[in-house]
């Protein structure tokens, strides 16, 4: 048994938007932040650490959340969550009165991804394996079992989501020994934000190609004209034939997107991302048809499991995003990868931000090994951005994330970045000019 | 001009747990509460309320929430927010940070949502008018310009709009007079909470035919067998002819849902409401296919007009139930009204808890006199449940909603029940078994 004790947390602020990092049409000053929470134990050496990513103003509005649901953590025992993880997830996202804030969606939900993080980095560190390697040794019937399965059996019951398992336990090996030896494709996104001067994306593609790099995505959605010369000229500078994605966050309505996206069909890009507001199935569908061969992506803002089963049922979306943190955590990102094997969409996580590369490797990595056993048409976000704050930062070698090997969640942050970055009393926040 | 210079926020808790009033098979505790807020101005003598509605834990979330939208309240004009109303809605649900944390859902719509209806409460009692008769002495284009348009134009142009709106600009008059001699219908939901006995059903029952009441709703949602005795009770108190209504709040899978209510079928229901996870539209609508002619309803968790464009397209409901704070204010309720319309779908507002009937009068006022014009299929949810606690309370008679007459939004609160109800320090929550 290992019963938590306490649960603390804390609001934590970068002050990314004095350099644009992380700009694009809708975020336009993005402070990159995490309501960050720390699970101790009746044992003083383990300690489980999580966190949900914000942009800074209304972090605090999220630490109101993750204390609200303080009485369904506090006093449970680690073996008794996970052995049916499940059932209290459900426990977690159900609570009778705290329910009408989502259910399942919002401030409430970003709390629960926190707190359920947390709860497997603290599993993973007592089991001294990193998360990705916690789930890789579980059988396909646990791997069920971590699951809230209500609200999907309309698209996957749970008998074709344990056969899928089934059918990848026995090579599961194999898979891991792919990943130690080349690592997880990775695509880059922090070349090519809205705020950056074309000397400086110029400058940025130049060192991620040497670095490995060969797939690169922009932002569009200011202006049509603006838009298309930044994007020719990114696919000038990395060649005809890499993968080059953009990313709208949510500016059009469906059939301005449509329009938009008209103008750049000689680009060969391999997707739009975010068309129009994420919680629009119809209308990512609507787009992907009018836009066809190119693709379409969403899942930053795909709120819960029921959003994404009906991108698939509806055929709207050729990429699956998850976010580590914007569903209810890894149980539910399980439930998602679990989906998009059924329908056949490849999952390309959402990172960025303040530790979501952290997270996401590991998303990425039980989706090959475990779920689908696939790398075909996928690949994993990277932003190198702010790795400096964690204990166990992501290492991303030749354009790919290298498996992670230290206990955990990678969700750790160093003490004194905690403290420095603590809002608003943190030396940052004290002393902006000075950082 | 007319400046916002204060915003102050109430967390106020009625302790109805105690009763289980409000219990159904999902919300088995409620303590009906409201997160408040107070506009002051620089005029003393004007001043804005309204609220948000919560069931207990977590009302301090939202309070967060709206003190974290302040910095886009004080020191604004009323005439420069009503004169461009849509706009200012899109700068409060479009913050740059604050969106990440939705965008248009949960706890920050909620936020969103009381202190759009306070800004109405304080734009209808400078006008010395209520609320429906402020926006029933607008001119259709100055409605257009109350909505955000973002998001709509697949379904609904402004030009559509407008026209709907034209279309019935010379008959308000008549359907003001209409409803000042009638009233608009009503249908109840207190006689039928699961956790009443069969005795107080009856006894409620008989209270309501007697009040006039014509149209009934039980909650279902436990067992096959106990709702089944449940509603056939109800309906051999009403009658075979009375519209009753059964609600689930959620609680079942798609192919649960349809294979529960197949049981039903003999006792001419108008609807289930809320048969499963409120974000599945294509669930909603593979279950109304199935169900037919039996009607289906949703939309008190309907989280923003993208869900129910979306439930309008898929052709998923037959009933459409916004909520008056679950949408972001009056300006949203005014756009999915439009929607509705020109779908031909029926808006029957969702209400009870704490003050949501003393809301949802004025909306289906102004659904009728403005925008619908059409009483055929509509009622007006009502729960016989503390409007003690309002200044203008409801007036139900005859089983009818009656026009109000005072200034405002009837969202102001007497001083006496804010403090009785004030969370954690009030009277009925630190002597709670005197109350």
């Amino acid at each position: 048994m290992t019963i938590i004790t306490g649960m603390h947390v804390l609001d934590v602020r970068a002050p990314t938007s004095r350099t644009l990092a992380g700009s694009d049409a809708v975020h336009t000053d993005p402070d990159y932040s995490v309501a960050y929470v720390v699970l101790t134990t009746d044992d003083p050496k383990l300690r489980g650490h999580g966190f949900t990513f914000t942009l800074g103003r209304g972090t605090e509005v999220v630490v109101a959340a993750m204390n609200a649901l303080e009485h369904l953590v506090i006093d449970r025992d680690l073996d008794t969550i996970t052995e049916a993880f499940g059932l209290w997830h459900r426990e977690l996202t159900n609570d009778t009165q705290l329910r009408w804030l989502g259910p399942d969606k919002g401030v409430i939900h970003l709390a629960v991804a926190a707190i359920v993080n947390a709860v497997w980095d603290l599993w993973a560190k007592r089991e001294e394996k990193p998360v990705w390697k916690v789930v890789a040794d579980l059988s396909p019937q646990r791997i069920i079992d971590l699951i809230d399965w209500r609200y999907l059996d309309d698209a996957l019951t749970k008998a074709e989501a344990l056969a899928i398992l089934e059918a990848l336990a026995p090579s599961r090996a194999a898979r891991v020994q792919q990943l130690r030896s080349d690592g997880y494709p990775a695509y880059i996104t922090s070349a090519g934000w809205l705020g950056y001067s074309d000397a400086k994306v110029r400058e940025l593609v130049a060192e991620a190609l040497d670095a490995g790099f060969t797939r690169f995505k922009a932002k569009v959605g200011i202006s049509i004209d603006d838009d298309l010369r930044r994007v020719r000229f990114m696919r000038e500078l990395i060649g005809p034939e890499r993968p080059l994605m953009v990313d709208a966050n949510q500016v059009w309505d469906v059939p301005q997107a449509i329009e938009w996206m008209g103008h750049f069909t000689d680009l060969n890009l391999t997707w739009i991302e975010e068309p129009t507001s994420p919680d629009d199935v119809l209308g990512h569908a609507a787009i992907r048809k009018a836009l066809a061969p190119m693709g379409v992506a969403t899942g930053e803002h795909a709120m819960n499991k029921v959003l994404f089963k009906q991108l698939f049922q509806a055929k709207a979306i050729d990429f699956a995003q998850v976010d580590a943190c914007r569903l209810g955590g890894l149980n539910e990102v399980l439930a998602v990868l679990l989906l998009a094997a059924k329908f056949g969409i490849p999952v390309c996580p959402h990172a960025g931000g303040l530790g979501l590369c952290e997270y996401v490797q590991h998303i990425s990595a039980i989706d090959f090994i475990v779920v689908s056993g696939e790398l075909d048409g996928r690949s994993c976000e990277f932003a190198d951005h702010l790795h400096e704050h964690f204990v166990d930062p992501v290492r991303v070698v030749g354009g790919a994330y290298q498996l992670p090997q230290r206990p955990g969640y990678s969700a750790e942050m160093w003490p004194e970045s905690l403290a420095d970055l603590a809002y608003p009393h943190g030396n940052v926040w004290v002393a902006p000019h000075e950082c």
